[in-house]
């Protein structure tokens, strides 16, 4: 086990609300000045405070979001900017899109266990709603905006800590969840009304059957390495990928009562739904300190990644 | 020492030049089919080969470009898609702008270090072409394009390894050097024609300000926290930030024989221009197996990062 506890936690979600039938997204208005980077501030800020922790605590800023704030510099230097500013505190950018936050923390799992840094102020922040395609119904009514901030700290009496991680990527998924404009790929300056390039674009059915094809063997291979088969772990807290996640999970076998699905009231919001959903259990009596805790998830890649944890 | 090796490394700059001056800057011509996606590909190939390993030998890809390809999926997704479909192997991005390869580098350096991977297949690859503005001609003649890769490879017998690794980040110049444009800060669908939002933006002596006053400091840390100084160090691979590197070398007190200066023949590759310059270091015999090298550069942030490594 890697010596890592959260040892503060917190989160940002619009208030303001859009529904769709029964569906509900909570996402910023286009006329507020909510943004990505704020949001990400007040995430962080909040979870400095649970963990009662100043800035100055911190010995590493890591962002772990799925879309950026600005191609240059990275996001955890622009929301260090916002927090840190006056500081030295290093700033980095983990990203594998809509499972950043389970590889971000899985890596500095490693890199607190070792010594390199004693606190990580780790943070996921997404404006999913300014990405959105009106003209393709399923996505622009599945998404919502938000941040989720941790504190991970050495732990140093071997309560909590990481058990096991693993991620596979499969790309003949590369093109089925998407923004292809932005970057070098489709640059801005090709922008013209109309061009659908620059807007979320998902086909959630060839997801769906891929993701089918692949979670079995995956899960499978993490309760086999990992040594702890479902019926050792406490909760699971899967990325809330769609209204398709009750029958993800039927199809691992994992128990109704041992996953968190908030899709109905939060849909997806892209990295920040796996650490939301997890604090989400935390602050509702789903998941206790001690639980061993499954994160689980797809991401755009097709990726999927799990980590279990004792929290 | 953290137990990694470089088992294979391989470059890819074009043949196109664009010279101001004496100065040759490497550049994908506008009509060319080479893309940020292509070159991180060649780079991969020439690694693999010089490894004498297949993809299948390789455990995890990590792309440590600045600037993506799309804002969805990430980078080494997309990588992954063009040599790696068909498997499993997990793809990520870690990103600091400039030094991602450092600390990309001194990230997984952990993970194989503790076991979790193998082999590494670690790649920066960037258009800079793309994104610069011909109304700033010091950033305009500045950059060049490339890509570059590594596998870093589990050490066995304790030859070769990371002895040391520091970073900070010093918001302060968070918009020193910017790309605003492309990703949800500034949306594409705001561009137009003469917006220079999206266009890389530099104010060369600021930065060079900021990095005059703080990285004194900062090396001076590096070599007490290491236990190394300049003296137990047989070669430095400074990013290629700009002519000044000289100036900047002098302020540390590195002699002119103890570093790679090649920003006359390549400018500045982004994040590519510190592994190009240790590759062409090995090639020129500058860096011998066994050498102990300094990886050392800034970064927009403004961050500045160091890694001590036995080659």
């Amino acid at each position: 086990m890697r010596n890592v506890e959260i040892t503060g936690y917190g989160f940002f979600v619009p208030e303001d609300t859009v529904v769709f039938k029964e569906k509900i997204r909570h996402r910023i208005p286009e006329d507020s000045s909510e943004t990505q980077l704020s949001m990400a501030v007040k995430a962080c800020k909040a979870a400095l405070a649970k963990a009662a922790l100043d800035i100055t605590d911190i010995d590493c800023i890591v962002s772990a979001s799925a879309v950026g704030i600005q191609p240059i510099p990275c996001t955890a230097a622009l929301i260090h900017e916002q927090i840190a500013k006056g500081t030295g505190i290093p700033a980095m950018d983990i990203n594998t899109t809509c499972t950043s936050f389970i590889s971000a923390f899985d890596t500095v799992s490693y890199l607190i266990d070792a010594g390199r840094y004693n606190r990580v102020l780790l943070v996921a922040s997404e404006k999913a709603s300014s990405g959105l395609n009106p003209n393709q119904k399923e996505s622009y009514e599945l998404f919502g905006d938000g941040a989720a901030a941790v504190v991970l700290s050495k732990c140093e009496d071997g309560t909590s800590g990481v058990i096991y991680g693993l991620q596979n990527t499969w790309s003949e998924g590369a093109h089925d969840t998407e923004i292809r404009g932005g970057l070098t790929g489709h640059l801005p300056k090709y922008y013209h009304e109309g061009s659908e390039e620059y807007f979320f674009d998902m086909n959630g059915l060839k997801v769906l059957k891929l993701a089918g094809r692949k979670l079995p063997g995956f899960f499978k291979e993490f309760q086999e390495k990992s040594g702890y088969s479902i019926d050792d772990i406490d909760m699971v807290v899967p990325h809330q990928a769609s209204k398709a996640l009750k029958m993800i999970m039927h199809r691992l076998d994992i128990p109704e009562d041992k996953y968190i699905d908030i899709v109905a009231q939060y849909g997806n919001m892209v990295s920040v739904a796996i650490p939301h959903a997890f604090m989400w259990g935390i602050d509702n009596g789903r998941i206790k300190k001690g639980d061993k805790v499954l994160l689980i998830g797809t991401a755009a890649g097709l990726t999927a990644s799990a980590l279990l944890i004792r929290y």
